[in-house]
């Protein structure tokens, strides 16, 4: 059994917890928390081990939550830290990481070069296995590596051109925007997707355009995809279709935004309505001569999460990238095909 | 003087009549209205000349908005009938003003075949001059045809790839949607923004994907565009900044988004905060090769304007579309160069 330990209790490393206590090969040390909020509570009604830093410990007793003991004591406990701390943080804590001689793993907030490899389980996990750093990219280009990779079978990529669409906040951020505006971010261009995308696909011609818009749900990409020799829509829609961690939203079912994408998900009972597949418009998908057109939806709220335990196996020295993202799949009911 | 009758008074209806007010070389006849709403009133307050259909006619003296005539004796009056309907309205009312023999302008939302020629100022104002029927293109089709022959003039368009991400609803408009989703619209590629430049540009290889969002003032496009010989970046700023109708939004100025740049109309006094002007984000621009990439905001309820101005005097048989390009700009104070 692989012992993890996460910390950091938002977006990431709730989902990442919940994922890990699906696992068969896994235990949960316990997740650690900075403030006393709506989270702390519900994982200490779910019955999760909390730890927090020395500086919080009385806060978090005024409030009446029992804490298992302090950061330190998690990460002495687990082989495997995942660090799920604000894009930025993490970077900081590799210092204690390291001293305590923990692999650890790090979100796409964080630079590249804060860990021996930036990770994508369809595309690279071989790279990742016995590495101590690993560092899953973040949701938009999860979502950008997780189509190349899979396009990239069809034919091999000679240059890919791409516009992100990005939501402006997750559903629980009340102080983000815009509220109504279109913010290009960044204005210049590339934007850093693209850059982040080099970092596992080292030599690949890739430019990305990015623009914010007010919408909590997911973001879109629009991709035009140049491939090395002529496919068909056919063999581009054989391809989506029969890759797990990807689904595809028919024209037929008419499901015809993210709305509707996320209405499937809570309809299907999803945890939190969490959508760890790529959703792709099948309408969209469309080619002409080498080009691939495409536009697909993530879930940037968790479609790291599936990443995150792959990768845990990874650096835990588990070799087999296949059986790992089968184990990770069937474990939390992720599938391939169709939407609905 | 050109006699010019406004069939239709909502979003575009209204601020041609305004614009038509500001032309030496133009009168309005007057406008017509289908329904005694606030529009209604407010140009009764303004003096102007309201003709509604016979059907009508009752419900605006129950509303006390004293009109002129029915809409026969508005056409009767004009040379120029500006056709503003809804969209494929207009297609139907092109035999009212064939058998009383008026020329017309008509909006993109019809289909390219209902006039002669379709129309964008600075691309082919001369194919206008002297035609019967002429449709001046959408908003987003203004933007794109602006931008690219534009462009066209530093190294000539060899291909396009772009991304539209549409504004949801006008300000005015309270019961169109989305709120908080992204809608692929359409969800098959290419959008219906590519063919529209093709009735313009006839033979341009441009493939454009569109994305709703929700927001309401102004659409984004993101473009990729491929020229025929290797371009600076320097040059194209040269070209864009010295072009009537495109701005430039600085990131000195810390304008990057498009509710900063309708806050710069609303502090520059612009009637209703319009903005004829294209504004491209500076920092957007760049050249990597033989592309060309940018980013630029596009208002969705007055770009069309003054593209109607030029265009009625176009089918009046004005011949100089740079004489009356500069007049429409003089009079409605539409610039070039910095936005500020």
């Amino acid at each position: 059994m692989i012992k993890v330990a996460v910390n950091g209790y938002g977006t990431i490393g709730k989902r990442v917890a919940s994922a890990i206590l699906a696992q068969p090969d896994m235990t949960l040390v316990g997740v650690s928390k900075t403030s006393p909020n709506y989270e702390a509570y519900q994982a200490q009604k779910m019955g999760i081990n909390l730890y927090v830093t020395k500086e919080s410990l009385k806060e978090f007793e005024e409030a009446g939550i029992k804490v298992k003991g302090v950061l330190e004591d998690m990460i002495k406990e687990a082989d495997v830290v995942v660090d799920a701390t604000p894009n930025g943080v993490g970077a900081q804590y590799k210092q204690v990481y390291s001293s305590m001689g923990k692999r650890a793993l790090f979100q796409g907030g964080e630079k590249a070069n804060v860990a021996d490899v930036s990770f994508s389980a369809l595309c690279n996990y071989d790279e990742a296995v016995d590495k101590r750093y690993v560092r899953v990219v973040s949701c938009n280009t999860t979502g950008l590596l997780r189509t190349l990779c899979t396009l990239n079978r069809v034919s091999k990529i000679a240059k890919v051109r791409g516009t992100i669409v990005r939501r402006a906040a997750d559903p629980k951020e009340v102080k983000k925007g815009p509220i109504n505006s279109l913010v290009p971010d960044p204005a210049s261009i590339p934007s850093h997707h693209a850059k982040d995308v080099n970092t596992v696909l080292k030599d690949l011609d890739i430019v990305t355009m990015a623009v914010v818009a007010p919408t909590t749900l997911m973001h879109v990409h629009l991709l035009d995809v140049t491939v090395s020799s002529p496919v068909t829509k056919e063999d581009v829609l054989s391809v989506l279709s029969s890759t797990p961690r990807i689904l595809l939203a028919s024209g037929k079912s008419k499901v015809s935004s993210t709305a509707e994408i996320v209405e499937v998900a809570r309809d299907m009972g999803r945890p939190r309505n969490d959508l760890y597949e790529l959703v792709v418009f099948e309408d969209s998908v469309s080619v002409r001569g080498n080009e691939v057109f495409l536009m697909y939806a993530v879930h940037q709220e968790s479609i790291v999460v599936p990443e995150n335990v792959d990768a845990i196996r990874a650096v835990s020295g588990f070799a087999d990238g296949r059986k790992s993202i089968e184990m990770t799949n069937a474990s939390m009911g992720i599938g391939k095909g169709y939407l609905v």
